[in-house]
């Protein structure tokens, strides 16, 4: 059982079962790290970390940061709104000036779906898909998949179904592909103009509440509305996505009767996905999530290594 | 003499003596840590200050984050200009958020005042108040009190006249508060449009310089002009607050002439609260606050204890 | 051969030829120290490197900053663009806020000549000139200079034409400097609305390429044409400069057929000063010269002592 080297994350699809598994398995101990009052480890001493962010996320990229942090890393941020970008200046270019900087780790996020692998082609750094577009959210889906896997036995057989703008939701991508390959049953709810053309036969999809909760979940997967979507025709207003589409009052009420877990990846537009009262729901793993982004990221970095080979 | 370990540094009035009298005392060897060239300590190595910012402050930031180095914490920054926060999310998910992430201290500024205070009750982490609303900001007020006992062998009877817009400024509430603590008196001038309405008995409020003078201060305290407040019909011109409440050259002669101390919390507007004159004035303390706002920051971040049951 | 502690780095102009010396020779062993996979070193462990860039530069900060991790020190941003200088507020004030946080290094980048040399009169700190108008960029030179010493057994008598917008150039005029008090020979091809009116009479200056091919060079350094300036009148097109003064791949060919070295220091407009093929020649130096700044910013850090006397 001896793994080959991989330099780069770019997305779930490409990972291999034992691969999958050695992540969510090393980042045990390191979130034990915490709990045992251990708040640092040399592991990647003298490493530099850089942040690339053509799209602005303070979220995701602190966690990146404190996970560098607590492995000793440092973390340089090189982040490129789009706006901004110089004119005639390529990402190839950008991507030449970091790897003769000689950077250990490239955390990216780009709108544009491919630009991660692009740039993991042209570089000995290890590359970290952080979100491309409608493409892959890697560390999400792993973090998703840890907190789970903290709360069943066996994800084998278990159900998640998954609520929102799936068609534009790289995260819907990452994350359902790790839950199937872990076992998992997937289903979609969704309005049928953000509903993809094609998904795979295995995957149900709903129109409605009523016909998702028939399915029988174990888990509810909200995605985040991206608000600037809102303006688009085939998108309900905020209100009626609410109303047809939320997890309103009522439905919390059924999540309760029935134990079911809930999960969002943030951050969570309130009133919208959900209301207050489902944000104070004892079966929520939101918090739960963000904890655990850091221990997984810290083990994406251990795993990965810079200048390996891909295979 | 055993102090109830405390978690946040909210505001002044909540602190009691023994407990500024610690943070004071403390900030000493921080400082001459610096004469004798010992650059770093380790005290807070592996912990995670974070600051969350939600009005933009180089100066104050940059304080904080020197500070922590200096006890070799890593520093992370969450800033969210105000512009920016993601409608719908509220400050609470936010807390969550940086609860999850398990970080040590977070630094707050907000221009609304009590946010510290909300923040501290949801989360383990130890809060620091960097300024909020018109309330507080109580590092301000303890590197003013420690700056001035520097000065003076015993604060008790000395007396400090502050200047300016009283009316919204936390610097003035905070280290008025401390001020009188240690025993000073404090006076206020300023125009009458700015002045509080119900100000304590003990302080005396006055209109002009000559009023003022004749109160016979030991040390002037000017408070920084806010611009866009110049715009209000409540506050004059900055030509016109200079003439009347700036520290114009005729009055800088009379600080030079009866030995008064001068003070700053800064940025200066030069030409508004003081000439440049002003600013070379010998008994100016502006950069000493400025300095000393390490140590004192370092003695804070040394005291609280992250995670400690609010008494 | 003892040389007098040098406090800062404001230009090439100042610096003896025993202290160029000095700054490439231990730019060597830094830079064998990533070959050797040692990626810190605890040479300024606690020291505090500040950066204060007026104008936004994110690759020339994020080269100091990864130079100052290299050597344990610690990174303050304390950036201020142009923008939302605090009106009133002089470079001086900011300055004495700074050297009374007692950082020790100043890297300094501002739009207006000179600024560099004034901050470093007025603080124990060592201040590191980063561009300053159209003044000089010393760091930069100091690794163009680096660069070809690589590649050359011996500078002396090596011909390096420099091309393009001369006048407006800081980069032109530190690396035209350093190259000639290394033995160099350089001459100017530029537009005539923008090559310098006076230069020394040693450097010859033409109008095309070819009279500028047949003074023979062996390296062509390309200026990094200033998007800004397109606007104006004496500059030409983007499509009229590449024609005229660019790398077109005919000219490409020519630097093949001679083996002349390429070098810019970034970032590049493609199809305006190179085309494509032009990033691709395989003697262009241009990420060697990103790659070569991290150890030469490390051995002028290493170098400069801050609170040194300036003779």
């Amino acid at each position: 059982m001896s793994m080959i080297p991989r330099k780069d994350l770019l997305d779930i699809a490409s990972l291999t079962n034992e691969e999958i598994e050695f992540v969510l398995a090393n980042a045990v101990p390191f979130k034990d790290l915490f709990k045992r009052s251990v708040k640092k480890v040399p592991t990647l001493k003298g490493q530099t970390v850089l942040t690339l962010f053509y799209e602005p996320s303070t979220r995701t990229r602190s966690s990146f940061e404190v996970a560098a942090n607590r492995l000793s890393a440092d973390v340089t941020h090189f982040d490129i709104e789009s706006s901004s970008v110089v004119k005639g200046e390529s990402v190839l270019d950008t991507v030449e000036t970091l790897e003769s900087m000689r950077v250990d780790y490239i955390v990216v996020r780009h709108k544009q779906s491919g630009i991660p692998g692009f740039i993991a082609k042209n570089t000995r750094a290890s590359v970290i898909n952080a979100g491309d577009g409608w493409h892959a959210h890697p560390t999400q889906a792993l973090l998703d998949a840890f907190t789970l896997r903290e709360k069943f036995k066996d994800l084998r057989g278990a159900r998640a179904l998954i609520v929102g703008d799936i068609q534009h939701s790289r995260v819907a991508r990452s994350t359902s592909l790790i839950f199937r390959r872990l076992g998992m049953h997937v289903a979609y709810l969704a309005p049928g103009s953000i509903m993809p053309r094609e998904t795979p036969p295995e995957i149900p999809r709903f129109g409605n509440w009523d016909d998702a909760f028939a399915w029988k979940p174990d888990v509810i997967y909200l995605l985040r509305v991206q608000s600037e979507r809102m303006d688009e025709p085939f998108f309900p207003s905020a209100s009626e996505y609410h109303k047809n589409y939320g997890l309103t009052d009522a439905r919390v009420e059924v999540l309760k009767e029935r134990g079911l877990w809930l999960m969002h990846p943030g951050p969570v537009n309130r009133g919208v996905e959900i209301t207050d009262q489902g944000m104070n729901y004892e079966k929520s793993l939101i918090n739960q999530q963000v904890e655990n982004g850091i221990a997984v990221r810290m083990s994406v970095l251990y795993w990965l290594k810079p200048g390996a080979i891909e295979s």
